[in-house]
């Protein structure tokens, strides 16, 4: 289902033109417009889904493996020294666009790509009342 | 197969003992050790495979329909602000273990997460190329 107010929903769907990297019935890909490197990709579904909650199990998969088979185009096409695979979700995630796109990322020594944290101590007590919260959310979903 | 010097692999498959947030035949979910926020999560294939590009299709569907699964489980347990997955490939990308790993990070206002770049001009020769090139790619792959 397109969203009409959607800029991915008309960019992936042939409302905007736009001359794809590779496309199917399902995903289009296509070159980031604000690009952080030389050959940085989108993959967006033809479907309007707003983030990775709503992706169902044939749509994953499909997702990732074109994202295996564009990262193997790439890794053989540009001289790069390294891919970041990203798909952020969330306005505090850095996501800008609300309808579901997983970025390819090549990174070349001295990029202006930015992507770290501060390591964190684990607290025993609070993974294990993650991880069996989770556990009941697998079992009842 | 397995990979005797790979940290991921015995982590992976029982030689290291962990508590796994998530298992089947085929992956297993552990807390990253040094967490960069509360719930982080990696998702580690039993099968010892460096990077994206040695993944074929059946093992990628079936990670990317795990992030999913963990995604939804981690959103309805953690009261977060965001989620960004990543994966990384090659040392200047950030990857530290050689063997496959996707991220679930969890994000929090304030946290010491950094996910940025300076978005750069595209350049149209330059793209239309690396377009013509990946179709090659994919046609021969």
């Amino acid at each position: 289902m397109k969203k009409d107010d959607c800029i991915f929903c008309k960019l992936a769907n042939g409302d905007i033109p736009v001359e794809p990297v590779y496309e199917d019935d399902i995903v289009k890909v296509i070159f980031d417009a604000s690009p952080a490197s030389r050959g940085h990709l989108l993959i967006i579904p033809k479907e309007h889904v707003s983030n990775i909650y709503e992706l169902d199990d044939n749509l994953a998969a499909h997702i990732f493996k074109t994202a295996v088979k564009l990262a193997k185009a790439l890794n053989a096409v540009c001289d790069y020294d390294g891919l970041n695979v990203l798909q952020n979700n969330g306005e505090a995630a850095g996501q800008t666009v609300f309808h579901f796109h997983m970025h390819l990322i090549p990174r070349y020594k001295g990029d202006t790509v930015n992507v770290c944290w501060k390591p964190g101590e684990p607290d025993a007590d609070e993974l294990s009342e993650i991880r069996n919260n989770i556990a009941k959310e697998i079992q009842n979903g």
